[in-house]
């Protein structure tokens, strides 16, 4: 089969490699029906990960099952499946608790940017659609499989609730996402900190009410203007740096919430600042398999439409071009079809 | 009158002061019926924190309305009063939302270890009690006046939950305020870490199930133990160091809560550690003011007996010796009477 893999900064390269196999008996192999790039994969792309050696990459996927392992329960071959980044058994502590992107079995999907795909623990992992969902829904579904429920639990994380106030802090798949679940959580206000004019106006037709395009003190300022001067009951943090990190704290109320999603990079936060603000804080990978069934329900049913965060859309063979236009900020989120 | 004046390190003195005054229309006099020596008063007795220029301090407090200034209402002279270290309007936004620690004309008291004290927003700060209680019941209402409020507001903020498990760090007045508070949640399994057999004690009379006298990384381990390896619900993080902020996000589950309510002194928390633990944090200043109407009521009916955190009582001449004997650890809370 063929898939991308990372030799270091700039250099995602489509290549043939050995197809995957069942390593163990709870593996099921998944033919990919579609694919994309991250905002994390711009990490190791832009050189701020160190790539050691070359290795494939990619977490998100929908597709088919094309074989499962001997214990592999309520999966069969040519089901159409939405899986987690994370995997998780669905059966460990933290699985029954809800957080099952800490599963005690827990493997970070890395290889997903292929054709074929090695799922590990399937059965708790993958949930299969009723038939094959028709081909306008893939892109929706897909985004269930990281960025729509990383939206989610940014949420959750920031306590969002019916007529409250959100922001949310950063304009990438993500942050659109989560402007989204703000919604669906009922935030009657919903304010997007974005400079980027087409992902203003996806952030307005999925929800949000006021878009500050000004940022660090300045943007907490134009938050204070738009809330009182209290701050915001809740901030959405979607990007990972430290000055994100920053804005959201101060841009929330006194006993407001920040849910922090995006995986932190050089990020420090001072325990007197955080004391004296009142504000809680929350993250860490999304526990998307937990949402997986609500947000397939929701995308089937044209409730939400997610895929819409896919304004580019390549053969899995260009995959290179996917992280050049992410990167240069040309597209939102590469849509990676085999 | 007479009160307590901080010069430096170690040098708490107790002189000849200005009776104060009513400065401002909402301002009350206080006539002080109990006052006492806190943990945090030890940052500057131990140099932590520094003392620039000689100053009153003491910040806890339960005494009689002297006089009221011309805007108080609800206030007459003569009444029993417990008020909140922190100065609170109770009408502004942050008021209104609870975040009483937060009022916008917020003042942290700092005089209380006198004689008289003047108590600014005092209709909104203090809280007169029903006639005037038995003196077997002022200590309690005077830990009202911040450690037991603080331990309510550390179960708050770590959400202890009816039926599950707490840790505290800390075996001061607040950590066993705060065993109390958990329990009072309904936590059924408290672990207290402690290594002092008479906070043991009480720490136990209070409703802690189980005592943790390891530190650092092994007292981590031993929580895990006891927690069939996932670590607890909520942690109450009731010290205020780097040491006690790392075991409290080490021993809490993914999914779990800290509430940390002593001030950070050099404190920083790393954001991936955060991130990957999937531990919720919230800190800050005890809304205690939101507090003090049900404690005094848990108190005045004998539900609850906080005022056993005070293992000495000296006059309020003696003041100093309140503080060393604290300092060394052989008193737990040093209650001072004028």
């Amino acid at each position: 089969m063929r898939g991308a893999v990372i030799h270091g900064p700039g250099d995602v390269r489509f290549e043939t490699l050995d197809d995957p196999k069942i390593l163990h008996p709870t593996d099921a192999i998944v033919r990919t029906a579609a694919t994309c790039v991250c905002g994390s994969d711009l990490w190791p792309w832009r050189g701020q990960d160190a790539t050691e050696h070359a290795h494939p990459i990619g977490h998100e996927y929908v597709g088919f099952v094309e074989e499962v392992g001997a214990e592999v329960t309520g999966l069969r071959p040519g089901q159409f499946v939405v899986g987690s980044f994370a995997t998780s058994d669905n059966t460990c502590a933290h699985c029954r608790q809800g957080w099952t992107s800490h599963c005690e079995r827990r493997e970070f999907m890395s290889t997903c940017q292929a054709e074929y795909i090695r799922v590990p623990q399937a059965a708790g992992t993958l949930v299969a659609t009723d038939g094959v969902p028709d081909a306008r829904h893939w892109p929706g579904l897909l985004t269930a499989s990281d960025v729509l429920g990383t939206g989610w639990w940014a949420a959750e994380a920031a306590q969002v609730r019916p007529g409250s106030t959100a922001v949310v802090v950063g304009d990438g798949a993500v942050g659109l996402c989560a402007v989204l679940a703000a919604r669906h959580s009922g935030a009657e206000r919903i304010i997007a900190m974005s400079r980027h004019e087409p992902r203003q106006r996806l952030a307005r037709a999925f929800g949000a009410t006021d878009v500050v395009t000004e940022r660090g003190a300045e943007g907490v300022a134009r938050i204070m203007d738009l809330t009182d001067g209290l701050g915001a009951d809740s901030v959405l943090e979607c990007v990972g740096t430290d000055a994100a990190m920053g804005q959201a704290l101060r841009g929330a109320r006194p006993g407001g919430s920040v849910g922090f999603v995006g995986v932190p990079h050089g990020v420090a936060v001072d325990g007197q600042e955080l004391f004296f603000s009142h504000v809680g804080l929350r993250g860490g990978p999304a526990p998307v398999r937990r949402y997986l069934p609500e947000l397939i329900d929701l995308v089937l049913t044209d409730r939400i439409d997610p895929g819409r965060v896919f304004d580019l859309a390549l053969p899995l063979a260009d995959v290179a071009e996917g992280y050049r236009a992410m990167d240069e900020r040309r597209a939102i989120k590469a849509l990676l079809t085999p």
